[in-house]
């Protein structure tokens, strides 16, 4: 049974371990600073697809079956997946879940969502819902620019304050058994904020403050301090999100600079690459968190990380109804497993 | 901590509550013939909005106050509050919980999303994830039928197997506490089926052999049989979909056609109001089972219900690509309080 701190968290006790992790990235994203923590690397975008949201059903599919295979857990083993992407209607999780014979519960909390799901993975876990569980998620730039912004065919010049959708996918199993995996001990599930910022090319600016309240009230809840941490890392709030973020907290007393990754920030060189802010969408924090971060976790150079993924709750419509971006953030903190 | 039977089911120990419901719904659903059970009925469907995705915005908002105040409860009591509708990227309930001062978790199950939230919410009250949940879920005719189908202004002639999306609004307080209230007393989660239906006004057709996969299921791993319950009751089938879904149920050896009703095919009269196979939308069995089935639980009319839940998980871009009609179902069993 969890135990409830403060407002916003629950303490676990049933230590859900992270049993393991897959990562598939897009070409750009493996030429990147990160490549070489990734487990596998698209050579071709479309999957050989006729269309790309095909595409990003047989990235998920291929993540989801790849994970299971390396824990050596089949289909049948897996109580729920849990599973979400950025698309309308969930179209890439739908169809991938089409294809897998396991009960699916679909998540929408834009970029936020691999920590949604990794929470409610955790809850079934510690509520007795079974032994091992399956979350899902990915992004795809060809996919997410379309729809959110303008055809790719258009070629609009990009924003400075822009960031890249990542084309990728990160795939987890959570169990119940596991003595030397990895194990959640804290979620925090955010409330939504929204500062009034309307530039959906601004969705550093907009998540932020997301981050921010989240985190705040992470450590307000149990009674942690940011040193309590070996690593702080949040979702795609790019470089730009990555500074307002570390100035909010530093208003409220807790400065998270010394130790603080963002994965936007880290798993593109902007120098080479282009990608102004950084990388965004789910499949970011999914992905950097599902290979580098894991691995770190697993190997002990990490003993206890705190992970934080923000999503910017807009849509086209709501964009061109002249609405400001919501935003919400959801942390986990994890301990590697020792002995 | 619950206890798992068969391959999807799980037993819930604690007794999750439904301590609440309030439903809303527009000017239509409350001409029909259910119009006595519902809470409120909206005189005009825009609620004084400019655009139809505030106006859905504006009836959850309202629901999760209501249904707060009905069960003495402030915001702040709510430890979590799972939300979903059907629009792109959940925007009504993103932007309901931006005015709301809960912890937010998004939900995408299409029309399955009011029971995948209850289940989500009872397994997090089972975990020991805190006291109170609320779950929230709506669909909007105006904002659905031009996302999914055409713009309303086109005036398109409607298929006969077409179904009319609801305007309602379902909000449910659950809690570990309320000891005469009813409770949720399993849980089956739903795989997704595909039949090969690619028109999306064969809504029923498409989404029947889910609800069929799932209430056989929970037969099998419960070991209970359909006179078990006093009521069967699934979301939005409509008229087509509940009169397949009784066929093929017949063909595993389930007669459920004496005790079975669904959402879709009572909350319209189709003879005065022209919905040809019945009502649709994630809000048809969001008010209507906190409404009519609620109340006759809370009166004892009922002991034992079955509640089922199905969803389309079609996208407008799904179909224009060609796609079939990928479909789930989860099913909940609910036991009036009592003493």
């Amino acid at each position: 049974m969890a135990r409830r701190m403060g407002t916003q968290t629950a303490e676990l006790t049933s230590k859900p371990r992270i049993l393991g992790t897959y990562s598939i990235v897009g070409p750009k994203e493996g030429k990147g600073p990160l490549k070489s923590f990734f487990d596998e690397v698209l050579e071709d975008d479309t999957c050989g697809c006729k269309t790309f949201e095909a595409a990003e059903t047989q990235m998920q599919l291929k993540a989801a079956r790849q994970v299971l295979s390396s824990v050596n857990l089949k289909e049948k083993d897996i109580s729920y997946m849990f599973s979400g992407d950025l698309i309308n209607q969930l179209m890439p999780s739908c169809f991938m879940a089409r294809e897998v014979n396991i009960p699916f519960l679909g998540l929408y909390g834009a970029c936020s969502t691999f920590i949604e799901g990794i929470s409610m993975a955790s809850m079934c876990l510690e509520g007795g819902f079974g032994d091992n569980m399956l979350v899902v998620v990915s992004s795809h730039f060809s996919t997410a620019e379309r729809q959110y912004r303008a055809p790719l065919e258009m070629g609009s010049q990009r924003s400075p304050a822009s960031q890249w959708t990542v084309t990728g996918c990160g795939a987890v199993v959570l169990s119940s058994k596991g003595n030397k995996a990895p194990y959640v001990t804290h979620i925090t599930i955010g409330k939504v904020k929204d500062y009034g910022i309307t530039d959906p090319n601004e969705m550093g600016a907009a998540m932020s403050p997301a981050a921010v309240d989240t985190i705040k009230q992470h450590f307000e809840d149990t009674g942690r301090k940011p040193s309590d941490y070996d690593l702080i890392v949040s979702g795609d709030l790019g470089a730009i999100g990555k500074q307002i973020t570390i100035d909010l907290l530093k208003e409220y007393g807790y400065d998270i600079s010394s130790n603080y990754i963002d994965c936007g920030d880290e798993i593109f060189d902007d120098q080479v690459q282009a990608t102004n802010s950084g990388g965004s969408g789910a499949g970011c924090c999914a992905t950097v968190m599902s290979s580098m971060i894991y691995k770190g976790l697993v190997c002990g150079k990490y003993k206890r990380v705190l992970l934080i993924a923000t999503g910017a709750l807009l849509s086209a419509i709501s964009s061109l109804q002249g609405e400001s971006i919501p935003a919400i953030a959801h942390a986990i903190a994890i301990e590697c497993g020792g002995e």
